[in-house]
Order: C-alpha cells, then structure tokens, then sequence
C-alpha cells in the first residue's frame, strides 16, 4: 500500500509557447509602451520589486525561491514555479538567476514635487543611465527625468545596473524641452566643460542638475534654458569623465 | 597610348590567415601576456596610441585613415592598407572603425615615485575599470595598480572605456598584498561603508586610494594594511555607489 504525501510533490508550471513569444518580446522598448509591461529579473532585483510599490503582473521562479523569499504577505502576487529550462526560455541572462518578474510599467506623475531633479539629456550607455538611477537614490535625489533619444529605463541593462534603485526614484521619460520650460521658477545647473568651479558654488536643496551626452555634453537648445553652468575642475589630461561619474561627482559637491 | 599614374592606385595589402589567426588571439589575456602584444581599435583610439610612447608593432587600417590622421613624423610605424572586409576580419568591433593596432605591452617599473596611487582590489568590470583609468588621468594620478583576480587593462573592454586615458597613465597588474607591504610609509586609504566621512578628510598629494571589488568591496587582507577607512555619506537608500563613481567622488574630493 502506498501513500502519497501532495504538498511536497513540485509539479512545474509549464510556460506555453505564447507566453515565451510575449515575455521576450517584452525585451523590445515599443512593445514594453504598448503592453505597458517590463521585465525584471534575478533574485536580488525580484526581491527589490516585491517590496516597493510597482505592480506585479506575475512571477516566474523555482521552488527554492519562492520559499526562501516570498513571505507570507507578499505571497499575494501571482507566482508560477517552473523549471530551469523554461527559465532559460524566456530569461535574458545567459546564466538565468531564479527567478523573472513581469511588472505593469509606473503611471507617474509629472508635477514637481520638490527637491532635486536630476536630468539627462541622450544618455546613450544603459550602464550609465543605471548608475546614474543609483546615484540619485543614494543622495536623496527626488526624480529623475531624461529626453526620448535616451536609452528607455526599463531596458534590461539598466535596470540591472541601477542595482534595485529603479523602484525607489521615479523615472520619466519626457520631453525636457518642455519639462524646462514649464519649470522656470527652478535653478537649473548645467555640466559643461568651462563653467563656474563646482566646488565655489553653495549646497542646494531645490533644482535641476542637467548631465550631458557621453559624446557631446548638454545640447545647445537645453543649455539656452539653464540657469548655471558649473564644471568640475580638471587636474590632469582625460578629455572628459564618464558622465555617470561625473553625475556622481556633481551630486556629491552639491547636494 | 596609356599612362599609367601608379601612386594613385590603391593596392590593399592581403592579410594571412595566419595573421588573423594571431590578432584575434590577443583577446585572450594568456596570448596578450605570453606574446607581450595586445590591440588598440578605432580612430580616436589609435590617434591617442600614435602620439603616446607606447610601441607599435604594426597598424592594419584604411588608406583614408592614414591619410587623415598620420603625420609624417609618425609615419615611420609600420602600416598596411587593408580592405574593409580584412578589416571585419581582424576586428573586435561588430562595425570596425577604421584602424586596428597591435602594440607591445608596456615593461613598467613598480618604484614608487610619488603622488597618488589608485589601488583596485578585485574590479570585475571592464566599463569600470576603464572609467577609473579615465578618473586617473582627469585627476593627474600617478598610478594605477590592481591584483591579477582583476579584469586585465589591456582587455579590448577596458580600453575603449578608458577613452585613450591608459596611454597616459601608468597601470600595473600586481600582488597588492606585497605592494601594500613595500609602500609602508604611504598613507593608505580604503573605501569601505562605515569609515569616516570623505568631507572631514584633509586634501592629500601623496598616498595608495583603494576602491573595492563592486560586490565584497575592499578584501579583509587588504584593509588590515590600510592607515584610514574613509566613507562616502548617504542621504538617500542605495545600498551602496558603482566602484566607478565611488572611485570619481573620492578622487574629486581627497585630491
């Protein structure tokens, strides 16, 4: 006679063909603004997720992780053990990390609420743009806005370089043309290669620090609507620093 | 009858199978380290490389580019015109850019010989690592050293990233342990999470500035060997700063 003990026998959900088809096309930006849907993965990014405010639409994971990371309060959102070889399936990694969140994408609002913006015009590198996003949420910062040549912040790459802090400051991607304008009553300080010495200007609590392109700094018709325009102080030769660097720098002596 | 003007006419040289059997090897650190060669891409690259005191071996590029951009003082390196699809062939790059060097690897003395030392214990990351050259070089640093478990600088990765700045700032790959252990004499300062706040530190000319791996930072090993723990101050909830940026901010404000 046998028996049988159910709860402790896993029965892997299995991805159909259809979804595989959606998740990865997910990977595209303008199927990301047409679903409203972005992908986040591995299990110290998912664990980030679950704790903030976004929306989950499902989770796709093992066993392993759910137990040891799911609690019983966030164990509401829609969790579907699968196998590691349907994880690869529909994972961006080469060597998938557990576990794939699919999250509604964030409806912010564009009011300003106070504090310091930082904004970037064409940022280009995806790591960069994540740092950045870092950055902001280590020193406080209130919002991050960029131009829609930048690269999108919900690309995989960013989000993983961002390091989780993607839910904790709000991101948009607007026209900053636009943004500016209707901001007046606000400081604007602009990174550029022959302004004041960032390290002569006061501390602030309220504005706009404005970081350029990796190849040709802040555009003309942004820099026309800035207010300062501050450099950090070379000692040697480098032509230019890396902007998320530089970003980081800018945020350090002015915050 | 015919005239024929020879010096016109462009005759590409053929590269060997052989020979790009060679360059493409040098993307393998062992090949770049038991040939004593590694390869520099790219215009703006190999511009910086002609007017540096590193050796070249031989420049594979288009008639154009030598044309624009070597001078007759430089022309003395051996160069050979070669065809697009040669130069697809030889590339790292999904569009090659021009040019392709292979260069000797500098032979440089470890004798301290004063100023500011970056010390890197443990980069993984190529971006990173050639941020950091970049820093070094915008900050007049006199060297940078990291240990072998870091990501080669003469990675293809860590070049481009550096943006030329590594033909103008000494890099050593090195045991840090016993490099800590030769330098007794310098201040050392590590960048840990709970140190004393950068912005209390006096400014300095002189010592080793260590930045940690990007997950563990500074190893335990190392730290016991450092005279200061120095901290950038958080205002918002990041976990912690990429190496890069923290690297940028500790330089802007010790230096």
């Amino acid at each position: 006679m046998w028996f049988f003990v159910f709860d402790t026998i896993f029965i892997p959900y299995m991805i159909s063909k259809a979804q595989v088809k959606h998740i990865r096309s997910l990977d595209s930006k303008k199927m990301r603004y047409d679903c409203k849907q972005f992908i986040v993965e591995g299990s110290k990014m998912v664990q980030e997720l679950v704790k903030s405010n976004f929306q989950i639409v499902a989770i796709y994971g093992t066993k392993v992780w759910r137990e040891e990371y799911l609690t019983s309060n966030e164990a509401a959102v829609e969790y579907f053990e699968i196998t590691d070889a349907d994880l690869r399936r529909i994972s961006n990694f080469t060597t998938p990390n557990e576990v794939l969140a699919i999250v509604q994408l964030p409806d912010l609002p564009l009011a300003h609420e106070g504090g310091i913006t930082l904004a970037l015009d064409n940022i280009q590198d995806p790591g960069n743009l994540g740092s950045i996003i870092r950055i902001a949420d280590w020193y406080g910062v209130s919002s991050v806005v960029c131009n829609t040549k930048s690269v999108d912040f919900f690309n995989h790459k960013v989000l993983q370089a961002s390091m989780g802090s993607i839910f904790n400051v709000p991101c948009m991607t607007i026209d900053l043309r636009d943004y500016f304008l209707s901001q007046k009553e606000r400081e604007t300080y602009a990174c550029v290669l022959n302004g004041d010495d960032i390290h002569t200007c006061p501390k602030i609590s309220e504005g706009i620090l404005v970081i350029g392109n990796e190849s040709n700094g802040v555009s003309a018709e942004l820099l026309e609507l800035c207010s300062h325009r501050i450099t950090i102080p070379k000692k040697g030769r480098a032509e230019s620093l890396n902007a998320a660097v530089a970003a980081g720098i800018v945020c350090d002596v002015l915050i």
